[in-house]
């Protein structure tokens, strides 16, 4: 029993099968998938608030490709992009912030990366499909003899149930969605806009390591858990998802386009600053050329995306949110 | 005389005048200012190799605003974006790399931040043409009551005459230009094809500081001076500008759109990979997804720049050039 988790022993059940090997309170299976954020699934689990979750997830590609002969041309495009849940976080409602811990994250021994002809950033080229099986171990991804690249498995897609009626688990939006955020690992905290009773949470989309772009249009897509505590802001929510991580905060927008995406990142950081300092729109967005860091999350979903990170040193999560 | 600069005492002067106060052979007066990057400017200076070169440079808005009762309304537009040069390296031939060390860079004790109605990433938004001056002092930019950024004196605008017969120093290119990438500061190195006789190099636009964006269209404009020694790479050259630092090479790409910028980037970096491994298209493709970060250097000059940043630890100098 882990005291700085905060568990009372009369709630623990151990499940001795989970990889991640602490006590957990509730599992939920990677049987339990959507392929889309919505309000319309009905929820596989409830969740109290501070108790703890662990989210098994299929990989990307729902496990279809096991080996290098596998080709992508006979993947079911529709068991593709599949998110765990959702599961019912209770007491939050419409206008609240769900706050999501990602307490730890593991991930499988075997990842698997795929080209797709005119997929990601350098779609427009001529190119094969192309799969390849990659072992993760010791904390390596060994990509190729003598290339290593060091492990930092992240969550690809996470979100909640979105205004609109429904979206792709494939896409993303101001729910969350497939972010694919390189630094969304173990230790940070997402802070996500509740839209329907019980936020209707899910996750899934880990990869083993992922560089700003995931230009080819997949990571090292790989199976795991996601171990999670959640917790409420009543009556607050941010316009975009918040990541925080030791550091800073950032907001994760998305656009039909980078540009697009860019600027709306831009607008809600430097609204905010002019929150944080009562200060006039001009003087925010000076600021905001010394202090507002715009970087890519990802080039290669239906919508591009780029984060707008901040130092903690100015700003606090009280201006992030309205 | 410091001998970690290989100078010889007989061919020194010392300029007992300039802030950076050292030992330098040629210093180019902030007075020779050029407001495009072109082969038919005369050169200035000529410059051996290994030789130092301090380059004084005004700040981008021409040392215009002095106070901030100076509104950007009565500007000579004329006089913005210019940089100090251009000198002529000896022996650079089209078809070399032009390696310029950046030594030193230090930057005035006042600079100034504007912000220009319909510029930067938020121009589609109503606001006030306005004007800031701010202090630079003890290693920090003092912002406003209680709210300093630490200073990382940067350049903004750097390169040599292009394949074309013209740029103006405001925009940017394969030459270089006003590229306002955060992390070209002093201690780092910077790759630039030669298209012409002499490479005609030329720098300008210092920044106390800036975040990755650039996002209100100016950040802490100041004059300064720049203190650099050349060598040349005979015979290769990079398709892009190419940043090193201690830890890595990124290339230096623009584009009309953060994407168009972010896919000429990738593009050479991927190429890079097939180089360094003798690597399929298909596989240098999949290793992007996991060591090319996409980063932003600025949204708001008249092409966009992003640049592709690659581990040390997976590629060589020798795979960016062809």
């Amino acid at each position: 029993m882990t005291s700085s988790l905060n568990l009372k022993a009369s709630d623990v059940k151990v499940y001795s099968t989970t990889r991640i090997g602490c006590v957990v309170m509730k599992v939920v299976p990677r049987s339990n998938v959507i392929y889309s954020f919505s309000s319309k699934h009905k929820p596989v689990e409830h969740i109290k608030i501070g108790e703890l979750v662990l989210l098994e997830t299929e990989d990307a590609l729902g496990g279809q490709i096991k080996t290098e002969d596998a080709s992508i041309d006979k993947l079911d495009w529709s068991r593709v992009d599949g998110a765990t849940g959702p599961v019912f976080v209770e007491d939050a409602k419409p206008g609240d912030t769900l706050v999501v811990e990602i307490l730890d994250i593991k991930v499988d021994e075997k990842g698997v990366i795929v080209t797709v002809p005119k997929h990601g950033i350098l779609g427009g080229k001529q190119f094969n499909p192309s799969t390849k099986i990659i072992r993760i171990s010791d904390g390596y991804i060994h990509f190729s003899e003598g290339v290593l690249v060091r492990a930092k498995p992240m969550i690809g897609t996470i979100g909640v149930a979105p205004e609109s009626s429904e979206v792709p688990s494939s896409s993303l939006g101001r729910h969350g969605g497939n972010m694919d955020v390189k630094e969304l690992t173990a230790g940070t905290k997402l802070y996500l806009p509740v839209f329907t009773e019980g936020a209707l949470f899910a996750v899934g989309d880990l990869h083993a390591v992922q560089a700003d772009g995931e230009l080819c249009v997949s990571s090292v897509e790989v199976a795991g858990e996601v171990l999670s505590r959640f917790s409420l802001i009543k009556g607050k929510k941010p316009k975009w998802p918040i990541l925080e991580t030791h550091d800073w905060y950032a907001f994760l927008a998305c656009g039909d386009t980078l540009d697009e995406a860019a600027t709306c990142a831009t607008e809600v950081a430097v609204e905010s600053f002019m929150r944080e300092y009562n200060w006039s729109f001009e003087k925010a967005y000076m600021f905001g050329s010394l202090a507002i860091n715009l970087e890519i999350n990802q080039v290669v979903d239906p919508k591009k995306g780029v984060r707008a990170v901040m130092s903690k040193d100015f700003v606090s999560l009280n201006s992030l949110l309205t």
